[in-house]
């Protein structure tokens, strides 16, 4: 089979790994692999080239994705899709494997319904926002560059009496800033899924301010859009000085740790298993160690909930 | 309850945030948590104090552990454990959490039989090498250690021609060497658990140089005892300048990585749980996601095995 | 002679370097070394202790100070500078190695003329702002921590296009911001020290993206108060999709590199030494590889100004 | 001018920000770059290319060197040299910048007096072993590697008593151990340059260990020739549980750090503008902030002495 990869949406790390090993496996099981470069705006310009080893060799430690990535406006008109399907003609791809996000899967599902090429999504983004899949390609990285982050603010903390406020990244989800808060050790996480409470918040921080607390770390989810108010709130009505520490695209970049690179591993290996079983318009996902497939609908249809164990443990203030 | 946490046997990264979420978790749930500092020597030493949440505060990203650990010869004379016994009876101490391996649950397991001393033990090095479980504490953290070692040589290889000699730590079991080799793409990876047959990796490394290969990354697990041999063999057989790496204890070291805290957390949990469950000689274990527990028995008679669908992706040269 | 030293202002990775090595050398040359715990506000409670080789170890390597630092009002009420005055009086103190800032050095200052208390500063702060020294203490790892973020989003970069704007610190200095924008290859770099023209840069940028740039990096100095605009620059001037990141506090903070070890050490040793000397009033500077003193008035009245040859490697979009 | 940089001998951290600088700065005054891709192997086969500025961009923070470098035997032998010279004839190259060790000198100076190609050279060495320069490329970067690695393992050596012999790089020169102990706070240090009396060290060691020491860290250069030796002592003479870590390439490797990229930037515009001078056969040195350039006669005929103030730091157990 001719199958070809590709990126879509906002790039995480992970996603140099998952194309290395989307050509070895290809070609370990007979298929012929091609990339397509910058993502659908590649696809509908034609930049479609056959993979091999050498275009793979020495990535696996880098960030962002040697095959690129975009967004594309002039996929939403139907000349450009067709421009992008005689492109695959003329190459004989037979199926997509993508690295995306939501908006991704569904811009192929319309390519699909339309001109019938099939594709196989995989959950691509530091943003863990996909329904159906535990961990998304990419998160674990983009939680230990957080980590790396606070563990520095915290070992200046000490020193002295400061309110510290970072904003991770993460869309519409708090999935990033709440493990970052459980897992560094912070005071304070504001996320769109749980209300913050923040008349109790001051009461118990007074307390603490009282008893001796020196520092506090404020985690703020980005889709909150909340970060400015809790910087105020920590200054004027806590009292504290306080800095603010807008993280941003460094979440998405940075070599690939190991278990983003088994990840990335893993899902090209199911993507191109589940298209040897001939399913069509399947997202590849891991849970409880285990690979598998849903259906295109439930993944876009279906919001993604934190799990109800990270959530408790966000017990401390909020 | 009160309930202690001892580290014993080697140290892994992790071990800090699980003692700080051990003594959260014992606040939470009405117990009494203390400190065991030094392992089985200070247990015999009755070092041993009521543990606060200030103990805990700031240590969730230091590598190490703030309890100590130790081994200890001692601790095979019946004396020394009836001295240690009365030391816990001294503070009415009534089961013990211990973070280890194999060693560490059968030293405790005899005392158990013989004083009634209960205890849980979390795997708890950077080997894996712990029947039961599919990821011991600090195997993360010290998966990641090996890649940044190996991701400088990789940027580097790329000058020169060159082949490089890596030693990874495991004691008797290869999975770091074999993740280590999977995921940063060494060449050669030579572990106890499978054959690494010399001649046809000759054959297919001479043909490589041939083509144009520039340069070699062979991991050695430290279990083999073969580091010298490969590097004599990549020298002379193969004729490529060799250079040697001995990672050795930096693998322990280092700022345990989210998963390795998230785990802490889960393996402390389930440990304080279980004993509230009236579980008794269990060792807490980790598979597809879930925490469990299993009797001591299984965890120390039966080995450890390295997952089929690991060891199939050293198909390269081995 | 008995020695104190002490924190003031804002906190600098190294610090704990210099404080170990203060305590060593004072041992070695026959002086008593003392902590003054948490800055001016310390010294006025009189939260001073001799200092031990027990105190300085396995510091070496923490971001922080273990001896704190803080901002004080109180000090500017004479009553309170009187009470720090009898605490040191109490101790026997005949002399404060300050590490802060400008505002340290004049705030020890008034005490010295008041009370006669001889100090020597050490010019401590990320921000490189003070007059007389090429390189305060801490600035090293500053660098290299906005280095670490600047290339993973440089990693990533490729993978889009994209404006990434990122605000680096340094008060009303451009140090930190011309420095990494040289060294880390930025396209723009905006300063308080140089006029940057907007027409200028959008007439030689445009050309570039019609040319095929795909992405562009933006360090902008906090000083400038101008981060906001330029994204918006670059958003809706030059069209490109716009990413900010505001690195805050996470640049005071990590692991001391080894310049800003050796630094801390140096900087020490010839603070003792000028005391020694009989020397008053006076600041540690450090200049082409040779540690020397200026009179305080020297140091907090002139401004310190970007070295003419780092300011002519931003030529190129500036 | 038409000017070629190449690579020559051992790689290290900050030939990439060096090459970077030598084509925008060659194009900035008017010269013409050109690269030598494979080091003296590469001249003699005719590997040269002109450069441009797409070639440097997104370079600066890898490690290792995009033209690659070699040791050659075969530029030993006439003929090859001049095949090299009709190479470098037939592409008009006048003069060329090496980034090497005195060995690579040396082969030049041989073509320089042969042939009349006029060559400088900068001192690119992680062993700083070269006479005349304080600092050569890429040793800043080796030591905040060493730093790291010792950092791991001082992190959980206050968890065991254990002694760590750990084997650093540098050939003949003890630099790299040297300042590695005295900024990581190692207990024992071990280099050629300095006679180390076991017996002083064992008398001392033992008292300490009485004392309650609970570890130790024991740095040895290479060029001892001593780690296993010191390993053994730890272990027998003074009783402790010991463990080897031999840094090995790792120290070779690594984004380099903002100091390495000043200083290469610096070498190479000091190199080009001696071109312009007319200067021949010099190598560019870095003494207390200034570049100037030596005749290539001083820097290989006379050795690199590790400075007083250095060794005087070593007065702890050596």
């Amino acid at each position: 089979m001719k199958i070809a990869i590709m990126g879509s949406g906002g790039d995480a790390p992970g996603m140099n790994p998952a194309i290395k090993r989307f050509v070895e496996f290809c070609f370990e099981v007979g298929d012929e692999p091609y990339f397509i470069y910058g993502g659908l705006e590649g696809l509908i310009d034609g930049k479609i080239q056959k993979a091999s080893y050498e275009d793979v060799a020495g990535i696996i430690h880098r960030g962002g994705a040697i095959i690129g990535s975009s967004r594309s406006k002039r996929w939403y008109e139907k000349r450009y899709r067709d421009q992008a399907y005689e492109n695959l003609q003329k190459n004989g791809i037979e199926a997509i494997v993508v690295l995306g996000g939501d908006g991704s899967f569904r811009a192929l599902d319309i390519f699909k319904k339309e001109h019938d090429v099939n594709f196989i999504g995989i959950p691509t983004t530091i943003d863990n926002d996909i329904y159906g899949t535990s961990l998304c390609l990419g998160v674990d990285t983009a939680l230990n560059t957080i980590r790396d982050a606070i563990d520095r603010i915290r070992d200046t903390a000490s020193t002295f009496s400061r309110a510290f406020v970072i904003e991770t990244m993460g869309r519409e989800c708090g999935y990033l800033a709440a493990v970052s808060a459980i897992t560094c050790g912070a005071e304070v996480c504001v996320i769109p899924e749980v209300e913050f409470n923040i008349d109790v918040a001051t009461q118990i921080l007074r307390k603490e301010l009282e008893r001796g607390r020196t520092y506090l770390i404020a985690i703020v989810a980005e889709g909150t859009k909340r970060t400015a108010e809790i910087a105020k709130w920590c200054e004027e009505t806590l009292g504290m000085e306080t800095r603010v520490t807008v993280l941003g695209h460094i979440q998405r970049g940075g070599n690939p740790t190991v278990q983003d690179r088994l990840l990335g591993f893993g899902y090209v290996v199911e993507a191109i298993e589940a298209l040897h079983r001939g399913e069509e318009r399947r997202v590849v996902v891991y849970n409880d160690g285990v690979f598998s497939t849903l259906p295109i609908d439930d993944v876009v249809q279906k919001n993604y909930r934190i799990p109800e164990e990270i959530l408790s443990l966000l017990n401390f203030i909020d």
